[in-house]
């Protein structure tokens, strides 16, 4: 029927291998008494990590975040402080200064902005002494009043471009370009426009220079809103990608001010056959091309507004599909019905040229249109009017890469990386709202988890996640601190078979050194002899000789006292199995207790003595194969009290 | 925001008590071979339980339903079985009779109807000798064809109501309504009557006779169906009550042949603070009240569309906001827009009179309508277009009365319980589809899950669930059999604490002979001296002399071996505490381990000697107080071989 059954028809996502945060030594930075580290900006050029918290604005440095190269702090002054109080906001929570914009200006200078009790402000931060210049400009429609509210913000050739509300209520809405001297270019105020939006992410899509058609680079914006195109009891929330132009001046007369460029689509993430959408985007990470920009992906970690337990799924999409709806697309338009009601449906009448909401190319310039300002009224009212368009943007293979249940994704960042197979795999890191990293692969339409690593003490939300193949890092930015971690933890994995069953991308098995390697560290390895085999055919490890039973650790006990008999096993997928003398030990048994990391035995009897051997089974989908390893052995005996010498009283007992 | 935190804002709802099916020794009836005990019927003057099962009619005691009086075989003759396989249903699933229509003609005949490969059919069923009459007729528009399709049916004054499938493909809904010698009275087929229903009851409400208005008797259907009115990516689900006059005979010339007086309504069951929508109801029980309509209630059990990890909720509803709702909300009709798409808004035009699907009354005889027959054709063109009422159908309180997590109910029964208060409960027994029934209480607007009770062997669904009064019993159908189980397990309850604790209306502790006591099922006890407290005060009980340490069960073990000392604490709510010697004992001791039924001391040590006490601590937040209580008391000594004499030789050496 038309209920949902997800739990028994959805993907399986067990991550394979849980790292806990004390096993794995990761570098943490975090200074008494500051707080919100949610704004990252990694420095190209520089080995730095910019950090902006609440009150103040680190440079780190990026090899290894616990080494605190710089630090300027940024405080509320007395004034705008009793303004925020008064106006019935928190001291303590609301009436600070949260730094919320670091963008690179130049290679001296960063633009950074903070919400500043709200009331923002922006200034310019010199790289030289780490130190601002100290005239705040009004940060209204470039940075968020509220530090609590969404917002996104990127720098595209020194214009600022921004998500965010203009009001101190939040009220407002407004995407905008900020290009001093220039005022603000900005969104018309209007739910067809923009529809109590949660802004996740913007970037720019460069067009390749010396382009035939003069087409315009554009800033695409991602954010969740309040559908008006559907309607059910309450608000129904809809995924959207948004783009503007880089070149737009505004209209003349019509949208003075405003984008003429300004157009958006719905983002599609859904399991059709279960009629199940998830609704909301929380992230987005664009993978851009080497070169073509066909090659282009963008990521989004997207939940059901009615997902109330946690599933989170990853759609991933072409850039060329929102390239195709925004160029080709219908438009929706609003129809009234019986007099007071509205419903949004698709546009069928006559366009007007050129086409609403095109940026300008070598065709509109032979048309003597050469700005936005030269385009024709006609053009601008209905890209005012319309600015939905009615396509969807649909996820390749028409289906989520990857659901999870009772995780929900903040976070996400994807990086390419060559395996030895010559082929590239899109690793994908998801930042959970508990700490936790996923670490998960697609390999034959099929995805794989392949750890999940706890990266923050405690279970808080992961407010930013960055990744820097230089330093093969990722940087979270959490509300109590900065972490860094490295992208693959090849190392820990201890035998061949645990290496190969890892599946991991940046992983290989070196037969020489006998030790699990990072290709991706270290690519000058000699690959010839390495063993990687990403459909987990752990087959292909060296073969390695039995363990005799003699070998078998020996443990003796008192008889009626406990044996402990430890065996870890790292793999969530792998199953335990515990052979005594030969057969497999149930759970029936009252004596025995097989726990997580070992078998416990209490009271031991005479008849417990012989050999244990604890043996890890783990099947690799992918391979279709079984692979089986004996994880640890042990001989159990009791030790007995030497046999005391016949006592004649007794005997006549007997 | 938007987004749902059911988790931390829902009512917890955790039950007090969890009963496994192998300790209560339920009764149970099943036949080898026979499968699918779904239809039931109880008999209000015979002895006698009525199954409707695959091929077969049983007729049980209900004092017992291990005890089969009687029993009748209905298989498919050869000809519909090869009809049935010809069109590409399997013979071993679909080409049986289902029994799905036990209804009472009169004290001498049931009215019965079975799928019988799917070509429904009719028959009577004489209770004398409880054969059939073997005269057959077609069960077209009465039975479903497909036996897994949903199906509702009522007997109301020799006429029956169904609401099912008309076409083999089960793609054209139908509620009719059959009483011979007239033919089928029936919905038109049009998505805007019947829109992909999912039928999960219907039942009459009778109006009281001799009303000076001469109102009809109403019959109720209530099934979740697409929706038309509301829009999303896909198929919206929407709860609904519909309802048709009993006197209604259909138009004379318009709706010929079909309901005048069909109306339909949405149930609304949600949480509106977090625009959590329950959209797909499983079950109704209408609680009639004894004398004055205005008493009725009616309960149903609800999903969410989107509820893939089973979020189950209970509302409860007045039939007068439903009555108030037909007899004088709004009507809702479809308006064009842009010529292709349509989108449904209120009427606000004239209205015809008399008002379209109003049953006949004492004012419209006054003009001379004396039946459906005489109605106008604007009414009946009106109704026919206009047959959903945009008024929503709120319930009592605005919210669910009940939500449960992970849980999927699908059956609700509910009785009023008068407790020693003086107040009236309404005790809702909710059925899973894993075969465990919840029972709770409504406590000054708290709801409280006083048992969980494994019902089935297997986890299967609970098919249908009846309550019957006069046995104080519960009646469940599954496809493996049928279960009667008491309403309540009060002589369970072996202390006065977990008596009261429990919080069961049905239950009060009897001083005298200190048992917990049904006061329903035994009525006539002094109930002066029985103690109850529906807010859980156990400190209401007689007060326990305290065990003095040197009665405590003394436990002697080996040096080195372990201890068990059991200690069962049958409440879900209570916290379980260990002290050793007066101090509590945490989960830290590595040689201790705190399981659900008792202690474990593994190589006990001379320390671990001394007084171990299990206590129970459980929170009873109506009462607003904790009750700890000891529930076991033990002595661990240590079993230690007589000193040995000092021996010479070995002296020499210390």
């Amino acid at each position: 029927g038309l209920l949902l059954e997800v739990s028994t028809h959805g993907p399986h996502a067990v991550p394979r291998t849980s790292w806990k945060q004390q096993d794995l030594d990761l570098m943490e930075f975090s200074e008494p008494g500051v707080f919100n580290y949610s704004t990252l900006l990694l420095s190209e050029d520089r080995d730095a990590l910019y950090v902006g918290a609440r009150e103040a604005i680190f440079e780190l440095s990026k090899k290894n975040v616990t080494i605190r190269n710089n630090k300027v702090q940024w405080t509320v002054t007395e004034i705008p402080m009793t303004m925020c109080t008064l106006k019935g906001k928190s001291k303590e929570r609301d009436c600070l200064n949260y730094i919320r914009v670091l963008q690179v200006v130049d290679d001296q200078k960063l633009y950074v902005c903070g919400t500043h009790a709200f009331q923002p402000q922006c200034d310019y931060l010199n790289l030289a002494d780490f130190s601002l210049e100290g005239r705040p400009e009004d940060g209204r429609g470039k940075c968020s009043f509220d530090p609590s509210q969404s917002f996104t913000t990127v720098m595209v050739d020194g214009e600022l471009y921004s998500g965010t509300a203009y009001n101190f209520l939040g009220s407002e809405p407004i995407i905008s370009r900020y290009s001093p001297p220039h005022s603000l270019l900005r969104t018309e105020y209007s739910t067809s426009w923009l529809n109590e939006p949660s802004f996740v992410f913007a970037d720019v899509i460069r067009e390749r220079k010396n382009r035939a058609d003069g087409e315009d680079d554009k800033i695409y914006y991602f954010f969740t809103e309040v559908s008006v195109e559907y309607e059910f009891f309450g608000k129904l929330l809809i995924p959207r990608v948004a783009r503007v132009c880089k070149g737009d001046l505004g209209g003349q007369r019509t949208l003075q001010k405003k984008w003429t460029s300004f157009l958006k689509a719905k983002l599609v993430c859904s399991m059709p056959e279960l009629n199940f959408v998830f609704n909301v985007v929380h992230d987005v990470f664009i993978l851009k091309g080497k070169e073509a920009k066909e090659d282009t992906l963008f990521y989004g970690v997207f939940t059901s507004q009615w997902g109330n337990v946690g599933l989170s799924a990853v759609c991933a999409y072409n850039m060329t599909a929102v390239e195709e709806v925004f160029t080709k697309g219908k438009y929706m338009q609003k129809a009234t019905v019986e007099q007071s009601h509205t419903k949004w449906v698709r546009y069928n009448g006559i366009m007007p040229t050129p086409r609403p909401g095109a940026c300008i190319n070598n065709l509109m310039r032979q048309q003597n249109i050469n700005s936005s300002l030269h385009l024709p009224d006609k053009t601008l009212q209905f890209v005012k009017d319309h600015p939905l368009l009615e396509d969807p943007i649909l996820p390749i293979g028409n289906r989520p890469r990857l659901i999870t249940k009772d995780v929900n994704y903040t976070q996400i960042v994807v990086e390419r990386v060559l395996a030895l197979d010559k082929t590239i795999y899109d690793v994908i890191f998801t930042g959970t709202d508990k700490g936790v990293l996923h670490k998960s692969v697609v390999f034959e339409e099929e995805v794989h988890i392949m750890e999940e690593i706890q990266l923050l003490k405690n279970s808080e939300p992961i407010k930013n996640l960055l990744l820097s193949s230089e330093t093969q890092s990722l940087y979270v930015g959490s509300d109590s601190g900065v972490v860094q971690s490295p992208t693959a933890f090849c190392s820990r994995y201890s035998s061949c078979h645990d290496c190969i069953l890892s599946r991991d991308p940046y992983c290989a098995w070196d037969p020489k050194t006998a030790t699990c390697v990072n290709i991706v560290a270290s690519p000058n390895q000699q690959s010839r002899s390495l063993i990687q085999s990403l459909d987990g055919d752990a087959h292909k490890c060296p073969s390695v000789p039995a363990v005799p039973q003699k070998d078998y650790q020996l443990v003796t006990v008192k008889p009626g006292s406990s044996a402990e008999l430890p065996c870890l096993v790292k793999s969530n997928l792998a199953q335990l199995i515990w052979k005594s003398n030969g057969s497999v030990l149930t759970e029936a048994s009252r004596f025995h207790f097989i726990a997580e990391n070992g078998l416990l035995i209490y009271s031991v009897a005479p008849e417990d003595q012989g050999y244990y051997e604890c043996w890890s089974v783990e099947w690799a989908p992918a391979a279709g194969k079984n692979f089986s390893r004996l994880m640890a052995g042990y001989t159990l005996t009791l030790d007995l009290p030497p046999r005391p010498r016949a006592d004649p009283i007794a005997t006549t007992f007997s």
